[in-house]
């Protein structure tokens, strides 16, 4: 089951033509398309009303789209306008219809009552769209539950672990502890579950150091906001007398099927907008390299796991602490 | 479900050598194969009966053929008469054999009671055989219901869509609806259901404007023959003052299981049998071509869709009228 | 069901180092590794107690291995003893351990009570060590039951067949059954069931007569013991008056799941130890080519079967007197 009367996101708007493609969402296929002739963005029931034929195989023609099949065409509303050789269209030729809204760069699909499908109800993320940063979006497909991969990012300890050669750091091995110090803080509200956590005398990465042109250790701090259903917005800060650089890192994980989803992914920067490196493609590479590689084969692994073994109870640590808190306010809302 | 005593066709005659291969015919794994002695089709059950290996993996000796595992040798009728290292032989070591005929050029199998395999029902196809015709065969495998591959012909106002840029034409389209005027009849008798479509005034693709050297509008005949189980006869005849073309289209469709089916095709012209195009090789380029890359995705896709949407209530257009008086057919024999 | 208390044997002592790695066995998957300070080996459940990542993607330190999500770290029973950032560790972060030994040159994992793990319940097979002889150890992954793949070598008549023009002969095939000769004694045992086939005048393949020599027919004996679970160690001597060879065919099936196996070999030859053909790598490419291409697709091949066909009754011959004397006895350990 899903959260529904919500908005999930799909796509980047830079990815939206005329050519239509697919999405599956909470089980749902569903087309997408831009019109040719307003503009305006489409998002219908995957199916034509007379065979079942995906009208993503299909033609985007003025304000509608035809299906390839046997030419009925169907307008926004996803009511049939045209059959070929006819001249009266049954008004059960229909599919359904999805609220559809551009909003920080992504593309958002309402799942569940039309008229409930309110634009404010999408998180705040202005710097995406501000002036003094640079943003740069991607998506990946992950075969686990969308749960699994905001996991990842509930509990951000993973990074110096998992991403130890990538853009994490050294800290938290054992025989280690006691010389890098940790401090948590959760808190909730109606809207949202927040965390901060600091992390003092960390040794960066080869990566991240060249960032923010850091020699020394420093100062790590997350501050993370989880909103539902399932965002994930963390302000990434790193500090030393060097430098101070901060990071915008937004997650926003969909639910294709219970076991697969679509995770669109935001890294905003406000350092080096004019200087070499790194430069919006650096930035492309560097973090479709390493999620691509490192989360996902891990999250996946996760699934398949979980699946293996009949999904064992999770033993969590202190570091769980934000996870721990919003699966409690997902429940509390499923409940 | 399957329809049973019926003939199924399985392969072109040309095909069939004394190397054996399996078809899967209404769920029944079958080997076939040529014998090397007679000359004689063979098709039987394709398990060994001593531990169930393939007989396809086996070799032909003789008018038999030898399971490679442990060297059982089963003649055509399916009983075991060799034991290597034994004397006498079980008479349970033995399979299910089924009748097999080659017709028009094609190779039928009989799934049902063997006794009541009668050759005359077959459908009749002599113009695959004629001398002042020539016949191109094909076979393609089809990730979907045998019957979605049949309605695939039952309703070819999809030449002008699925089509369009191949062997179609650009009648139908929305907003032409009043130029090309189209007729549609359907009859049905004991044997069969038969229905003729002609559209007027029909501008052809440069395809099959082409076949018939044609340079202006055509009036296009469509004369169309369902015979149980699954075979659709298309007589199709485009005409002007310049030519008047025919071409037999002939399809069958062999159920393998209840989503995938075998497509066994024929395409008999009447035209440029001694000049240069087409030829039978760029007839079976076109055809190969266009239906593999245009039909059989299409209907793939549909049975994809169909499971993904639980299968709904098509809503059928003015040009199903021949589909639905063969769906009723269907339905009255399946009792 | 699986038939628990028992050794299975995973992998050949030689791949065994401080990178894990992954075997499922009898539905478990376990990660396997030698540690890096000790060398011991480890078996334990491969999932981290926190969070369900597989440990086979994690690190070996020292004796112990660190999960690559989040640091967590095990040691060789199974206990985790450091959790980054935190200074206890819960006593429910904790996997299962398995008893893992190293025999014959073999690994050996004990699925079952771990009291009852008795070294001596592993078959002796001390020529795989012996000095006078030479062995060379394989593995192979079997997409079939294992009992399938434990009857292909009870019933060695496929050599003669299946193997026809690999290392089998020309004898058995119909229309030659007086000319070889065939004797076959079956008995068994509190520990094993035990069968001697002896075939004469058996005209040897290329690849057969080069090991030996052999310019003539021989007489070749296998002599055949199976033990619980599933190992099946077979001598094989081939003799006439100008040379006697023994091989020792080492056979143990490892259940993955119910349709899948693991298939450990070892081929051990007492022949041409010092001289030219064959050496280790002849043997190697020989085996694991003919296995690999031709008894491994055989038995896939009838798994498949099994399953399209329902299962149906095998039809036993006389050279099915072993493998029916095996199931009889895996049958009352069952029952």
């Amino acid at each position: 089951m899903f959260i529904t009367n919500s908005w999930y996101c799909v796509e980047r708007a830079s990815e939206m033509s005329t050519l239509p493609f697919e999405r599956i969402v909470c089980n749902e296929p569903i087309v997408f398309f831009q019109t040719a002739k307003s503009g305006i963005l489409v998002a219908l029931e995957n199916r034509c009303p007379h065979r079942q034929a995906p009208l993503s195989m299909g033609k985007v023609v003025g304000d509608e789209i035809m299906c390839i099949y046997h030419g009925w065409t169907m307008n926004s509303a996803g009511a049939c306008t045209h059959v070929p050789h006819q001249v009266n269209v049954s008004s059960n030729a229909a599919v359904k219809s999805y609220p559809i809204i551009e909003k920080w760069g992504f593309v958002w699909v309402w799942i569940g009552e039309p008229v409930r499908a309110d634009q404010a109800l999408i998180p705040e993320m202005p710097w995406l769209v501000a002036e003094d940063r640079s943003a740069v979006l991607s998506r990946f497909y992950v075969k686990a539950n969308y749960q699994l991969m905001a996991d990842n990012l509930l509990d951000v300890s993973h990074s110096d672990f998992l991403h130890a050669s990538s853009f994490g750091s050294q800290a938290g091995k054992k025989g280690e502890t006691d010389k890098v110090r940790q401090t948590m803080e959760v808190t909730s509200d109606n809207s949202a579950v927040r965390c901060v956590r600091t992390l003092r005398d960390v040794e960066l990465s080869p990566m991240a150091a060249a960032w923010g042109g850091f020699t020394k250790q420093v100062i790590r701090t997350h501050r993370q906001k989880w909103s539902p259903p399932n965002t994930v917005n963390i302000e990434l800060i790193m500090e030393n007398d060097e430098n101070k650089i901060t990071i915008n890192h937004d997650h926003i994980m969909t639910p294709e099927t219970e076991t697969t989803c679509h995770y669109l992914f935001g890294f905003t920067r406000d350092y080096n907008l004019d200087k070499g490196y790194p430069n919006d493609a650096d930035v492309r590479r560097e973090q479709e390299g390493v999620i691509g590689s490192e989360d996902v084969p891990m999250v996946e692994a996760q699934q398949r796991n979980k699946l293996r073994f009949g999904d064992p109870v999770d033993i969590p640590g202190q570091a769980d602490k934000f996870l721990i808190a919003v699966h409690k306010r997902i429940a509390e809302q499923a409940g």
